[in-house]
């Protein structure tokens, strides 16, 4: 280990330079956009000592609040989790989630490999009692601003008991990254009627009805209401979730390309273009990933921050922040006290989990 | 019954005009549109027959080439499946469907109550031999063009062999209404390689790898995929079907709103819009659910396309129109010749369901 101190008492990220695609210069880039934003903010940067101490010389003011943890094994794309796991103790990434393991950092940050990054991440920090399964929550735009939607991943299969931990974490998720008291959450399903779904999530919907919780649960969403932002969280499988996430990505890209190339087709398209211009930033900076970068596996004893793979430097500077928020928010200690309710507005079964 | 007979020896199409949610006229006036387009189609309208008849009046192109087939009563929006079944024999959407079972007409269009339709068309007309359940398809705008999805909704759990069931269904159909030869087939999955995804959706991909049929089984595809038109059938659940075809949908609202917004926001945008509008429209026009209307319920023996319930007289119309190139090009007997091949290339497991 070489490098500064960092500052005493404030938050500390333990960030994995080595895993995203944009390379080092990039990831350093970033935590210096984080250090300006947040003044007390300090990092743990894991990785290759001299590439990094490198590019540690042109950001002055990262480097009085940064300390270097070598490691010379990366984690690839391409690796498989179980691959990974083996490497825990060697790797950048899994040197990041270790240093949040023994209370070096209060979250890592990885732009690497998403299962790579669930694997070591569940297996060192183990989930909080009374959650099962861990969960990948992220924000995604819409009309008024932002929302919450989990699992986008992290599980296959879900049954009642994993959705409704979804819920409660993903509200409290809610609470702290978009401000709400009450956030209003829904369960992604295929109609709003009762009857609709799979008996797991209906019975999910029983259970969310039932307990008096921080949250207004709104009942069963349809798709087309994950971006009218009328909802706050919507919680649904990981099976689900991915295909909701990256469709509602592709289709975004599809419309932009497809009003690019209607732009493109005439001179008065041109011209108008030309014109607009200005007025049609604000769009694209609504749509733009890395404006809404940095997914979390909550449920864990330890914070998580997923970037985008190919996150540049201002998106990871954002991932960052949602860690900064996370950590001074204290979102783990409010998914404890949400869950105890759970637990007590339950009926009177043994309940193994809970602590 | 009163009214004209139709055309003898051309396509026939059953048509419920009560139950959408524009109403008579508009739905009247859909079968002219599809009259004038398709010289050879004629109809059955199934309604109320002074409302009928009062439009036909309008329409003398139609008249000539239309039956009214009188009901009295109506399935609403609200009504539910189990409770519309049992008026399968005096709804105008019951007898639509009989049309078709009693060959009088080669396929039945109606706007209405998707679980309703759903319900008669399976219990009028059953499964095809080697189809356990119909699916519910239809047309997505691509960058390129438009692609397949299916299920859409019909089947909320499927098993391996309802999605290899499926993937022939929508390569049929891909061949008939996008006129491809050897249509690009992909199984929807939270990610491409191999190990991804529920146990049922790999074996289905490993039944889909083995078999010998007129199409490119590309593997698993990610929801980003759907609108980039590199594939042309999306093959999954009724349950993950439904989501993406409504996440798609929201998306593309959201935007679309963001877009006007954004025109709207400044001097700037608003004559850059103005300069644009002429280019803009082919936009519109792309992404105008009217345009791709007609859901067609595949694997059933005969053919039954549910429309969208707010679709106006050329959105029907465009329904109508896939009724007409499904008959015109068999695509029944084009899935039960595939169909043929997949049980012939399977193992030598005896099969009960095949004919």
């Amino acid at each position: 280990m070489t490098g500064q101190p960092h500052a005493p008492g404030g938050p500390v990220v333990a960030l994995d330079v080595m895993s995203g695609e944009a390379g080092v210069a990039e990831a350093v880039a970033a935590a210096d956009i984080a250090a300006e934003r947040y003044p007390r903010l300090s990092f743990l940067l894991h990785g290759r000592e001299p590439d990094i101490a490198a590019q540690l010389l042109r950001w002055p003011r990262l480097a009085g609040r940064a300390r270097i943890i070598h490691s010379d094994d990366i984690v690839v794309m391409t690796d498989k989790p179980a691959h990974a796991l083996r490497r825990a103790r060697t790797t950048s990434m899994g040197m990041a989630i270790d240093a949040v393991k023994r209370g070096d950092a209060h979250a890592a940050v990885s732009a690497g490999n998403t299962g790579a990054l669930m694997a070591m991440a569940l297996f060192g920090l183990r989930t909080m009692p009374g959650i099962d399964r861990p969960a990948l929550a992220a924000l995604l735009p819409t009309m008024k601003s932002e929302s919450v939607m989990l699992d986008l991943g992290a599980n296959t299969d879900c049954d009642a008991t994993n959705l409704v931990q979804f819920a409660v974490m993903g509200a409290a998720f809610a609470r702290t990254v978009l401000g709400l008291e009450r956030p209003r959450v829904g369960l992604l399903n295929i109609g709003e009627e009762e009857l609709k779904g799979t008996g797991e999530i209906r019975k999910a919907a029983a259970t969310l009805r039932a307990a008096a919780l921080p949250m207004e649960f709104v009942g069963f969403v349809e798709g087309d209401k994950i971006g009218t932002g009328d909802i706050d969280v919507v919680v649904t499988d990981g099976f689900t979730g991915n295909v909701a996430l990256k469709t509602a990505e592709g289709t975004s890209r599809l419309v932009t390309g497809l009003l690019g190339n209607a732009f493109r087709s005439s001179i008065w398209g041109k011209l108008g273009y030309f014109i607009a211009r200005g007025a049609l930033q604000s769009l694209r900076a609504h749509l733009d990933p890395n404006a809404h970068n940095g997914a979390v596996f909550l449920g864990l004893n330890g914070l998580v921050v997923k970037s985008h793979g190919g996150a540049n430097a201002r998106g990871l500077a954002n991932a960052i922040g949602v860690a900064h928020d996370l950590i001074i928010d204290d979102v783990s200690r409010r998914i404890s006290a949400d869950l105890a309710e759970i637990v007590m507005a339950r009926d009177n079964q043994p309940e193994p989990n809970a602590a």
